[in-house]
């Protein structure tokens, strides 16, 4: 489980920072990656990177700004021109799905796959298999979204010491026993899942917050994230611009993370006004609040373990 | 006067070329630049150019496959972030204005300076004080057209030797000469322009087509051009695919340059089957028919003379 963050950048894009894109990868979980955001040229910025565009199955679209959603019918269709016959879902806000349709109908394209588009609202919940996502409505003068990615909790690891000693040995029915609450061994010995197995191992959780001024009323939605990703449009001294703007700080994202235990904070939408040079004091002041803060920049990857 | 060559790729981006766009710039002569196509990213490509987004005040759109278009939303909005003010004119097939629209509209876009949308036909004239430009439908499927640029002549250079020779010397004189076609002199002689210009400068003629099937009926469309630019989807060995899927190939465009009498040929839009290492290849081809021959990369840029 890696992010791979394609596009860094506020509003517009600059020779440093492509506008918003960020990929999660779970290749190993379930061979599949998300997409959060699809800022223009989020598909050229794909092809120096190792993903293909047939394994993104879901993309979750924060909110409808431009640089957030126009490199969306792009990115649909070369999925298509490449062969790509995967169902892809994507989700967003009212008018994302009048923004697809209008672009693919205007362009000719006919999509080689099936397109599920799925109008989101506060307090969604969409589950599947092996995660829940939690959708919260930010702060950002238009509905702009969070989403609380939970990866559900897997069986722990059988102990097989104590088996031995229970005279269960090594085979097939290990496996077996992992995989049902009960099992009947050879001799009729019936064997609890249970009893011989270590605890859950806890899902990791990642939350994407989409542009928004910091509040602290979203401490419960970002809770205990393993990762949380969260805008920095400005530094520490532009707090007026900030909330002009409806965005947040370096600070004020520290604070956050900070005040709702997490365990990384990325930050990233950094404005164009920033160069290169001034990173270095972003993330100082970001980290004098909550140390464990890192500040992508575009193609940055970050690996998230199970704890 | 320059065609600067944004994007020179077919249907979808690769690493070496970026789909459709070319910057016509007219900076010496009308002090702005005009744009023809928008793919996905050209804003991006722009920023690795001297091209100012505030000084594009023409985009025209050949036709509305995805390639030449997803990027104008982009460039529009980020054009307006950056306090763009003069008038755009955006002239497109039927679909334009919805797309755009649709595009501004979802993402609550609002742009700083005012858009004109004009939806064109075939056969239709744009004029203005320097240039006319025709219009073609080509045969590319979908309704796809191609832009003949056509300078207009500007006055030749004064005769000096004749005005002294007449006793009209150096002076503010000769300005108001060259200006009005009869001036008064000192003592009352009548001069007529006429009597001491040199011939018209003929004025430069740039054809740009769209996506096309090559056809000899184009010849008249792009008769005498300075520069024509056509597509080379595909290499003469593949012309069997260029007819199915409504392109032309290297040896197409070359035929149709030789028979119109053109002065230059650009080939651009090269599918990405082809590699860096095929371009002299593609070019070679091309030159066996018309020696004046040249294959556009990303960020080439050729400069048109007048005669
Ligand atoms: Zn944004
Ligand atoms: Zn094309």
């Amino acid at each position: 489980m890696e992010l791979i963050f394609l596009g860094t950048g506020a509003g517009v894009p600059s020779k440093q920072r492509n506008v918003s894109a960020i990929a999660l990868t779970l290749l190993q979980e379930i061979n599949s990656i998300w997409l959060f955001d699809c800022g223009e040229s989020t598909q050229q910025q794909i092809l120096r990177t190792s993903i293909k565009p047939g394994k993104i199955n879901k993309v979750f679209i924060t909110h409808m700004h431009g640089d957030h959603i126009f490199g969306l019918p792009g990115l649909l269709s070369s999925r298509s021109f490449q062969g790509g016959s995967d169902e892809l879902t994507v989700y967003g806000p009212k008018g994302i799905k009048e923004y697809i349709e209008t672009s693919l109908k205007v362009s000719g394209t006919h999509l080689t796959y099936p397109l599920a588009i799925i109008e989101i609202e506060d307090g969604q919940i969409i589950e599947d298999e092996n995660f829940t996502i939690y959708i919260q409505k930010l702060d950002h003068g238009i509905d702009s979204f969070g989403y609380r990615i939970v990866e559900k909790d897997s069986p722990g690891t059988l102990l097989v010491d104590k088996l031995k000693e229970a005279g269960i040995m090594p085979g097939p029915i290990y496996q077996q026993i992992k995989e049902n609450p009960v099992t009947t061994y050879q001799d009729g010995l019936i064997i609890h899942r249970e009893d011989f197995i270590g605890p859950d191992k806890k899902g990791r959780v990642i939350t994407i917050l989409g542009d928004t001024r910091s509040s602290m009323q979203f401490r419960t939605f970002v809770k205990n994230s393993d990762v949380l990703v969260h805008e920095a449009t400005f530094n520490h001294e532009r707090q007026a611009l900030a909330k002009q703007y409806f965005h947040s700080t370096t600070v004020q994202a520290a604070e956050l993370a900070k005040a709702s235990n997490v365990n990384r904070l990325i930050l990233t939408h950094i404005s164009s006004r920033y160069q290169k040079e001034d990173n270095q004091d972003l993330l100082r002041e970001a980290k004098e609040i909550f140390s464990d803060t890192e500040l992508a920049n575009d193609y940055d990857q970050f690996t998230i373990n199970k704890k």
